[in-house]
């Protein structure tokens, strides 16, 4: 198994790849890539456990959708990008399209970068009050809840926790888990977007397996939904002087110092706006069938 | 039983005498009023149905707190408030120290008079993690656990139903609610704070049983802490009327219209504010015997 | 002169008419109402010092729409009701296209009701630095400059000195000043928006002929756009009074007491941010020939 | 001139020690290190245009602190730091401690790193019309104006012109700017504070001479007051491959890819709130000689 960790399970194929020579794969995983309008989705999957420990990732689906361009604003790109994420994570949801969801915004607002989770779900359309009270207006919508766990320092409580007991309440047939992760790649911050229905580890992977968010931990399946919003100073020392051709760099030399520093993009702040937008709108793509874009944008305002 | 609605007891006990008379007090409610600190303090209680039944408030202590000046920011004035409400939340939440309390924000977080809930809650020290994870060093905390609902259109679920889920999960011995109040006066308005055994209907009492947050749903204690933020703009014409002896004005004229108008202190983000922290600060003195409201300033920074 | 104050002329106006008869008008007043895609538009013209005099109100142009149902959501009602607010903002800004204009958006943002001006001012695109820097791409949109004056307690300077200061060093054609307004009525609330070309005292009027911006005190015309936000409570109980047929009350009764409180919509946090984006877009449409409300939505983005 | 730009006068002097070596000055620069109290203090003096050409620095003095373990929390850091800092800042701001001034908290509050100034200047009494509303209560304090200049982007008006603009209306004595820097080193990020005479370019220094605040452009005296919140990713690269021995890293090569992003401390939001409050707590200290940490306390409540 790999030492270095990675949140992206295409980074850990990468990662994997350093050593066993580019193009080849691990026994036990299956790639594909195309490109959809645009843009590239790769599709990763991890079929057994020879695949599981070469990328140190459970076994599952992981689609990886680089949006590159799509925060150059260009006409329709968001739209376009909403579309593609949304049909994909469709594929993921299965072909049930009247199961309840709980929709899970992880991460504390108060860190700009880890807003990701929590601003997603500002975006997604609360819909199970309205089919239990009002039927016959909205009887046709998917029941979706929406929870922001909030972190433990603050509420005292994990957020594996907290999304067990509304699941145990509210029996939903499937979890929609939305989290920032790190990425090893400036490249990939906020520009990549991960979907998985092999769980979630919160708080990017402590190694905690009581806080997993996962079919296993929850008996309903849940799909996991992740942007990379900062890199480890630490990681990026490696990054760059590979880059200058400076040769092996072992960010393990900076221990808790590189650690505790973060790389973003200047505009953190407006580019977690803006890919949050993306994702609840992708989200409400996904689970209501009967809505477009402008739908959302009445529903939302 | 009364026709107007109020959400403080001691309203509705001036509602009751408007037609039996002042200084009278209906059969099966027992009162009591006591200055301390200069502060006025007056404890009623529904002894039984009878009451009940005359007040229109189910069985239990409520106690009034008329913090009046306290917000004349004057020398000290906010911890002898917080160590009054705290003292009074002491003999509701009963003799167990050690016991692991929920403490739930109610309310709109985007509806400024309704934030008083979420703003407390930001307030409460969130200690179960600690005491779980470092016993050694928090051990002599007890062990709370603070949530913030959301509302129903933000969340798809009722307030009563996410505080159902997590009392099972996570198994307090009791539930402490906060949650904004309506007053019929506007002098009470972010003045009073109203603690009660009673139970609580978030979202002021629609009727819905469904809603109700008491020992009868929850199975545990439900302490109730409540602050009038908003007069009915219907009800303070009436008030208003009388004060004008312009003689009884029926505040049902104005049916929906007074109803979706609100009165309210023109600084009220600044009011819910600075009642928000004195509820906080009451609450962690409650909860926690070992900390002073110098230790809690520290802490939350 | 009326002693009942009122930031609206077509306020004023009724109140002139409580004691002259509905449907005449004072010496030195013109008025024409006429209905727009479904709102009522009134324009009030103070021709001479006769009619200032009974008005209470500067001679010039007063505008009054009512947008009533825009906030509705209905269908292509926001659109609507921009290019209504902009067609009459351009009637008052006068022919020269190209004059450079200062947004003021008054007021303080940390009391809800009044965030009106600094939400507007969010709004407005501030073109100035770029016709400048690079004159080759937006040489074509006129030079708009936007200013937040904030509030005297917080800056120590009065918003109209800071206006008055901004005036003298970038020399504008013409000043757009944005506030929040008191009405006398609980309907004109967030659903009136007057535009006026005889300038504005911020903060409603204390009297203090020192603050007021008008093309009397920065030599440069000042359009004012306001929104009624609030009702005092003292007014609200003569409204409710009369309209009860209660007969006259005396709203100095309540002196400070009842102007400390204020009506407003429950949800006007909601309200405030809908017709402070509605303002801001009316500004871009009514100051850029250039751009359409889709265009504004994509730069503001 | 050495190429490597810093904000900091005791980066620019390392940097320069670099090819001279270490220990020795450029002619035409003093400098001297005291520890107070725990923290170090280091004034460096550019005393012509030889220390100013070999440091890249304009004439004046460089006050640095390194406030270091400050933020650790400990019993009376918050007021030891303040004061320290508050006595540095009278010695810059000369013995006249009637003199009006105008602070001007620079950066664009929307994103993170950046809002240092803003945050600084919520923490600055505002007291100028005090002193001349209620002379007989306020008289004792210093005039004290305060403005938030906002971003060009935002408001079509450049940080200096609008400084500029207001220098011309209220005449203060003096202009104290506070502004977020880059640094070199993460260890100095959010920890240290420099404290100038020689002005400041709004922004980081793009080398645009119109936008310079200094005596030069204002002729009135301007003390800046700038704490490094970023280290750009491009010389982080630089600086780790130093640390790891693997030597010399041209931080051109990345271009403007590595200077899109920025380097910061994990917590930055809570960073910045904290250290915003230190200074504006030591500017309050500076400017009012009457006021202890506790009276600006319960005056900003």
């Amino acid at each position: 198994m790999n030492e270095k960790r990675t949140d992206l399970a295409a980074e850990a194929r990468d990662l994997w790849r350093e050593s066993a020579g580019a193009g080849v794969l691990p026994d036990g995983v299956a790639a594909d890539t195309e490109t959809v309008g645009g843009y590239t989705v790769e599709t990763l999957r991890v079929l057994d456990e020879r695949g599981a420990e070469a990328l140190g990732k459970p076994v599952g689906t992981y689609i990886t959708v680089e949006l590159g361009e799509l925060l150059a604003k260009e006409e329709g790109a968001f739209a376009r990008g909403a579309e593609l994420l949304a049909s994909r994570l469709r594929s993921l949801l299965g072909p049930d399209r009247n199961a309840d969801v709980l929709v899970a915004g992880l991460g504390n607002s108060a860190i700009t970068p880890d807003d990701l989770g929590p601003r997603s779900a500002d975006y997604v359309l609360a819909t199970r009050h309205l089919t239990e009270s009002l039927p016959e207006h909205f009887g046709f919508l998917r029941r979706v809840s929406v929870v922001k766990t909030g972190v433990c320092g603050v509420t005292g409580v994990e957020s594996a926790e907290m999304v067990r007991a509304l699941v145990s309440a509210l029996r939903p047939s499937a979890v929609i888990a939305v989290d920032a992760l790190a990425s090893r790649r400036l490249g990939r911050v906020c520009r990549t977007v991960q979907l998985s229905d092999a769980g979630i580890i919160p708080g990017s992977g402590v190694g905690n397996s009581r806080a997993e968010l996962s079919l296993r931990t929850l008996s309903v399946p849940v799909i996991a939904v992740g942007v990379p919003t900062v890199v480890d100073a630490a990681t990026l020392a490696a990054d760059l002087a590979e880059m200058a051709n400076i040769g092996k760099f072992d960010s393990e030399d900076f221990g808790s110092f590189g650690r505790s520093m973060i790389v973003t993009p200047r505009e953190i702040d407006a580019r977690i706006e803006d890919i949050s937008k993306l994702i609840g709108y992708a989200l409400n793509l996904a689970l209501q069938d009967e809505l477009s874009v402008a739908d959302i944008t009445q529903l939302l305002s």
